[in-house]
């Protein structure tokens, strides 16, 4: 990979004649595109391949869905002349654009062994050379720009699935292989546990400024709290085990009626990745099967495990708006904080015409929101105001519990 | 059924001596109970016990349901020396109480041939004469009373329950057999559409009062809403009509992602109950099948059609603090009508202790608000603080459309 | 019904000009027309709708199957001016003839409430003395009687599946109602085990003579058998529960690859209809809930257990040419024996043209020979020629073992 | 590869004193076992992971699974001091030995990225070697050689679903990647259809002799034949083109009740691997997406399919009896030929102790038999007494249709 990661940097310092803010642009991008394929170094060919449950893609479709993003919605109509790298990657690399045509169904992205994960970095270096010829060229005109920062930032949201989806590749093979060493920052320990009271009254949340944010972000309006008390820190794994060895597991009280559904039918015992061998609890991270750290805040529970961890403890989720108005007041990013609000568009919420407009709003039912980032969130890709939305049953992401009452 | 009712009224007929708020309470519960076999008068004996689709009940179930709700939770614990009709019906007739034990599968439900429907309202007389000396003895404290109007709200509720229930047994048979003629109310015509604005503010929603009211509607608070406009009346018959013949179930753009994948799979077309017939469109009512009267209220619809139709039109579905806050301003009560909120918590919600906590919270996950009522809905029973809520792909109830934007 | 079978019976006795062959005809339809009824006679009408498992049809579905035989395939072609009962039951109670078109899809049968039991019995009592004046009538010829006689055959098939699916409603149902006291004949003690041998040679099998037979027995022709020992009784329940003492449900050894997965997912334990009730094995038999009498003929096994349990005993289950060629040296008729051979055509078997022909040959894969008769067979029903057929993992007929070596 | 293999042919060179049936048997060993590899040489990584469907098993898993097969039978119990290659691997390459242990679920064998191709490749070269030593060593004696020829069997076996697997990996890709070019013999043209006559009479059948053999094929004894006509060639892909032409796929008529269900579920229009591209019927064959050679023997059809063909022609497969009995009268070996003949037990059949006694005899109920061999069976893996068997609707094997009457 070395080879073409160099041959791509020579091509990015083409003389972009003063305009700084394309060539910052063009250096953004080539930035992103790299690290994309750096967090697949650590991986065999084989790793590239797998799809062991449906939520979960392997890492050679991230690698060229992005990259079918730039070459489908901006080389295609913005750069004349543009030649597709092979026209029967829109098949295989859409991922839900019913505006772009038929696609491999989700269920099959690990039946296939071609293309190779050779070829879809050739496509990956195609498509990054042809971006850096149209940013220097004339044909670029800044009213794509936010088409590109869109690109970007659905690049970075995949980097962030590739690493979970690298983990449960990993994580879930009988041989439990290390993905690297030291992968994750070392944690200090969590402090006490305490609550944050925040005052009734009418406040404001939603994205507001000149940086980039997601449509569904977007609407800064006012909404009525009640006074509430948020928490510090997020609970930890020891916490956790207690909520495990009070039974909570086989006690329908703590449960949703869905969530108790779940539990029974799934056999569940513990957040994912936990093996209980010979004696005691370990878990999968991504440098092997390892010890517990007790104090480390929990990770790879779903709602209704948060939701019935929250009953437990006597108190609830915290909803969105009550998460972003106190998140000025805690520490917050190590790991996805399930709300308990539903996934639905603010007021005055429009989604675009065409296929962008499939990015967020379709997706506006049956799910909740998540606030916050994860350690596994890409750098500069965080916001206090960012919705993240998963499915009830979900728990492969880096997901963690803060209470509120 | 004649004698049972007769025989009921007179026991009904004691002496309350001069406590006229049990003898009301008395005569309420007569008049509820009795409702619920009024309602099941025109079936045929086949008619109580099938199942034809999980979420639809067999009539005698619900008529056993509801009385094992005061067996279990007023008599048994309540009335001294009470005996149990039959000690095996707790399994037979329990719905979803955890906490009361084992129970009968819900879709084994239409699998039951007994108890027989004598046996069932046998069951319902043993139990309303042991109400009836209950309320008149010695043993009724006040304290039972909210116990008490729960049962009977329970009742109403699946005194509605029963009404879409048979029409699912019968309009789903191919023989489509009329429950009886004339049992809807003729609606007059609906007037032109027009939309009613309410201006940006603080407003407050939620249950205040002294009467009777679930849990769920209960914390009255104040919430924001930004400037919006709502119908003055619902969506039709004919407009819904116009939907499809523009294409619209072929169409992925007016849909969620999880509705167009419902829409594929099981190839909707049109409302619950519209066949259509040697070229025109008809529906089964309960009168039997027959023609649509386009100018009525759009029936049978689930949230993705709703959804999909309001987005079709430009418009949205109100929130159900935007329809509470509005009701005022429109006639409601022919229709559920659903709205966008999801069904979650108000603020400060605490679910009740025991099994009666089991009525409402648990089911605050993944389905959506239906606020007003229907045209099946009992008398009394309806309050515009009320909160119905189903699953996003039901359609088996009375439900409508009423547009926001 | 009382009053239908004496009205019948009047119509019945119409003057058969000394035509003595048809008179017998008629008074044997009638006869075995009676039956039917007399074994729904204990039912409640209740009893009649439902459907627990697909395999199982509701009784009041297996009267008018019948009738729809005899409308179908007699009266409508052959009796000049016949009117159908009514045009929309060839859509209910149509079985799987795709020759006379579409059908309620066999998992549907218990959703249908309508048509009601009188209704079903309405039908009978029509199709009956239609038969009637047809048999003693003039378009009545010699050549439509091979399909009486099929439809009076497949009317004692159905009796023999109303006595079993009655008990599986029954059996199946938490109260464990009795069907009717008394309704098995007392069984005397069961002899000492002892096998009979056989020698090696050729030998013929099949149906040879002028009395009525399936198509499937019919090309008498020779086999050549192996010399094999056949045991001269069946096995019964107390040795079935030895079987189960040591430990055969959990020892994949003794399964089929395809049983032992039968056995984990369904996590088998005993014959169908036996409860493990306060420290013993207890079974539901017609009568109700009792103990078993352990000398008896064990029943209610599959072939994968029936198979098993002979290789734990170290033999094996015999062949249809074997059973049939040794039938006359033991008893048989209490339970049906499974054999190892699958239902597969005779040489020269030919399906008959039309909707008769699919009586037969179309299930002709995948599905195992039973041989001999059962307590619930109708008598006159059964032929040592004569072969039953079922998928392996099904039970709910009565069904034995007989071991061979 | 190459590497590999030239190191283990040194080290097969080792001096068997004079002992030249060893030095045979170890030579065969060597060949056997290399020719697996050079089935996988054209293959990328990426081809030897995946598993498109339950009954395709990723090459890598082959070639693990057989490598498996004599470290567990032979060098584990035979051969002193041997050490597991790696102690997890039973766990990952145990197919469906329930003698030998837990297993990775067959389903999940795609989900497997590690242990690598290259992994696995490091696992044979130790088994071969240590084979290798093993078979020149003084802990080899005579009676283990049964054990080692049915393990070069079954890598033989294994051979053939390689290239079966491969094909269905690669021709169920959007992008009909070619395996190899000119991989398969060209086909001269067939001959006129006629049909060979086989008088009735006593036959005998079954394996006798010194060489291998299954356990199924053993026994040979007597059958009785009536007389049979039998095809003296296949069914050629142009006329079962005038079946798919003729309707028959949407005619029940020709089919069995479960044939018939599966074609209306899976919407089947053709043999596998046939797809209609503008307007005219091509084929994926191992060399890519290609015309179809009408005059070449049909391929790739299931017993359902070729059951409904006979049936559509007036004629019917013949039994594996009267297939074997003839097979002296025609050639055979292009196609595996479906016969109507349940696989089930020959009399005598005695499955033998422990995990190879799993081998066969679990497998004897609702399949059916195959006679003959394919163009891609392994040369001198075929036999006149060869019982393949498959389930009915199976058909990414190389199937083709014999006609008998």
């Amino acid at each position: 990979m070395a080879g073409t990661l160099k041959h791509f940097k020579m091509k990015n310092s083409i003389d972009y004649s003063n305009n700084t803010a394309r060539q910052h642009l063009a250096e953004k991008y080539a930035q992103i595109r790299r690290h994309s394929e750096e967090i697949c170094k650590p991986l065999s060919t084989e790793d590239y391949v797998v799809q062991p449950v449906a939520d979960v893609s392997p890492p050679k479709w991230h690698l060229g869905h992005t990259t079918w993003f730039f070459e489908t919605f901006i080389l295609l109509p913005h750069f004349p002349g543009y030649k597709l790298f092979n026209p029967q990657f829109n098949f295989v690399f859409n991922s839900y654009y019913e505006t772009v045509g038929a696609r491999v169904i989700r269920t099959d992205r690990g039946n296939l062994s071609r293309p190779s994960v050779s070829e879809v970095y050739k496509y990956r270096k195609y498509v990054d050379e042809n971006m850096c010829r149209y940013l220097a060229g004339s044909s670029y005109t800044e009213d794509v720009e936010p088409l590109l920062q869109l690109g970007l930032n659905h690049e970075q949201q995949h980097q962030e699935l590739l690493l979970t989806d690298i983990k449960y590749i990993l994580g879930h093979n009988p041989l439990f292989p290390s993905y690297k060493e030291n992968v994750m920052p070392k944690k200090s320990d969590n402090q006490e546990f305490k609550m944050i009271s925040v005052k009734e009254g009418v406040y404001e949340i939603g994205y507001q400024g000149n940086g980039f944010s997601f449509d569904n972000e977007l609407g800064r309006h006012k909404v009525y709290l009640n006074e509430f008390e948020i928490a510090h820190r997020l609970v930890t794994n020891g916490e956790y085990l207690k909520f495990m060895e009070d039974g909570a597991y086989s006690d329908f009280r703590y449960w949703h009626s869905e969530g108790w559904e779940w539990v029974k039918q799934q056999q569940v015992k513990a957040p994912m990745y936990w093996y209980f061998i010979d004696g005691k609890w370990m878990h999968y991270d991504l440098a092997g099967l390892n010890d517990i750290n007790w104090n480390d805040d929990l990770c790879h529970v779903n709602f209704f495990e948060a939701s019935a961890f929250a009953a437990w403890k006597g108190m609830r989720l915290p909803t969105e708006a009550e998460w972003e108005t106190a998140s000025h007041l805690f520490n917050w990013g190590s790991r996805w904080e399930w709300t308990n609000s539903a996934y639905l568009p603010y007021p005055g919420y429009k989604k675009e015409a065409g296929a962008v407009g499939e990015y967020n709003g379709k997706f506006m039912v049956n799910q909740m929101v998540l606030r916050g980032a994860s350690e596994v969130t890409p750098i500069g890709h965080s916001r206090n105001t960012y919705r993240n939305f998963f499915q009830t049953h979900l728990k492969w992401q880096y997901t963690g519990i803060r209470l509120a009452k």
